[in-house]
């Protein structure tokens, strides 16, 4: 039976309830961060406990829970559920409250942890996958893009429709027709032996795994750059690839059934992905699951 | 002790709990209708149902509770609640299901409905509001406009920032600059005798209300017009009003700190707000409360 870390209780998943009026449920009034265990660990935790905090004030939060108190948690929910290799999900919400309510005086946050052992199917990296553009376009000029919210709709509907365009994930535009993001990953092109992805201000969310690459790419000879990229420039790519915390970075082939590069996954995108298995290769084994709990 | 309706079942408000695998909590992915409760009755109920239904097809739910059952959760909490004049919401997820799932597949969706007694301060139609441009900016092309859906975060921080700027409500511009809406309530504006409206290309909520006037202020001898507002066109107006399921029509007499001309109500808003009144003084006493439950 999996369990869940509720407000720092144990419970088992099947039993955990959010009360009906969390603002959580009420509004999505909340943040959420999705983490890869790899040999038990978390990968990038205090970068994704840095972006909630970042998130927690863009939205205003009155409080978060304590920092020691959410890695509490995230290690609990790794352990009680045995995870080796897997999926991770924590979600802070305001708590009980009407609209009205100041959020000054919202200072009773709700948060859990759920983990969940999940390998992942390597073929991915080996094939690629595909993208579509989808008719939703991203507003970069609201605070929304720069945090992970449970405010999470446009991008179901975007993968909902890229799945019904036969493609695997969605490429969303911007309200002024540059490239923004996939449904839940960041994208990045090749080209010339560069990188190129979307600046932050056009609205893609600012993932872990693109600040990696971003943060590590120079340092392998590949240098990136942060700027507007036009819709064409996807489709004159040597390469195309996204990234998240689920998957690490991951390579594009095909977009709006045009076939990118050679139709294979590109020299630098490859060269990257080794980079982020000798990065997993590197965690040291914890030997600190809990398989029988 | 309040009484909550969850899956057309009765449960004390402090036990009620949604699963913490719930899309309505985990991405926003749901659907609410807020309603007045007036002598017993849920104000445009059906009006109500409709855009629900409305709003899942945009969403693609693949299930929705029948109509029928919704409605008896409207009245069973209203009942249970002894609700004579208050507030209602009625709550429906997609149930429980992770991101990558299609959405054909998930058709066991969770409904939810509250009540609760809560008379209006009259004082309101009298006085009128304030309003506050924010910053956050509606985008008319997202099918989330459309739709009163649990991705509402944009109208938390719309109000929080209306409030920490003096003012009792929101304004929204559209992306484009043009007049949207309030953050919980439609607008219009009074000019010549004549009432303006942004019409619904341009993002504003369809809301029941605004449907209200659109349909009746016209016999009234008011003619409505629905088209793309200028922002200075508020402040040249006669009047301005607001329009939502909780307070119907209510006047706006100032924005952004400059009077709405004469700084009262004006004769038409006043008039609207009267036909509101006689409206719901026309509902037969339902008789049916169980103020002991």
């Amino acid at each position: 039976m999996n369990v869940i870390i509720l407000n720092g209780k144990r419970i088992s998943a099947d039993q955990a309830g959010l009360s009906a009026g969390d603002r959580g449920l009420l509004y999505g009034d909340g943040l959420f961060e999705t983490m890869r265990v790899e040999r038990g660990a978390p990968l990038f935790l205090e970068g994704h406990l840095d972006r909630l905090e970042e998130g927690s004030r863009v939205l205003r939060f009155a409080s978060l829970p304590e920092r020691e108190e959410l890695r509490a948690g995230v290690v609990a929910a790794v352990r009680s559920n045995g995870v080796y290799s897997g999926y991770l999900r924590l979600t802070v919400t305001r708590g009980v409250g009407g609209f009205g309510t100041p959020l000054a005086r919202l200072d009773q946050p709700s948060y859990w942890v759920e983990a969940r052992e999940h390998p992942l199917d390597l073929r991915r990296y080996d094939r690629g996958i595909s993208a579509a553009t989808v008719s939703i376009r991203r507003n970069p000029a609201s605070p929304l893009c720069r945090v992970k919210s449970l405010n999470y709709l446009e991008s179901v509907l975007a993968r909902e429709e890229a799945v019904g365009l036969g493609a695997d994930e969605a490429l969303f535009l911007t309200t002024e027709g540059d490239v923004c993001e996939g449904a839940s990953a960041n994208l990045f092109i090749v080209h010339k032996g560069r990188l190129i992805t979307p600046d932050l201000t056009r609205g893609p969310l600012p993932g872990t795994v693109r600040r990696w690459v971003v943060e590590n790419a120079a340092r392998l000879g590949f240098p990136v750059k942060e700027r507007w990229v036009e819709r064409e420039e996807v489709f004159e790519a040597e390469g195309v690839f996204f990234t998240n915390s689920t998957w690490g970075p991951f390579p594009c082939v095909e977009v709006d059934g045009s076939v990118i590069g050679t139709g294979k996954p590109d020299p630098i995108t490859r060269q990257l992905i080794r980079q982020w298995r000798v990065m997993i290769e590197a965690i040291p084994e914890r030997g600190d699951r809990a398989p029988s709990e």
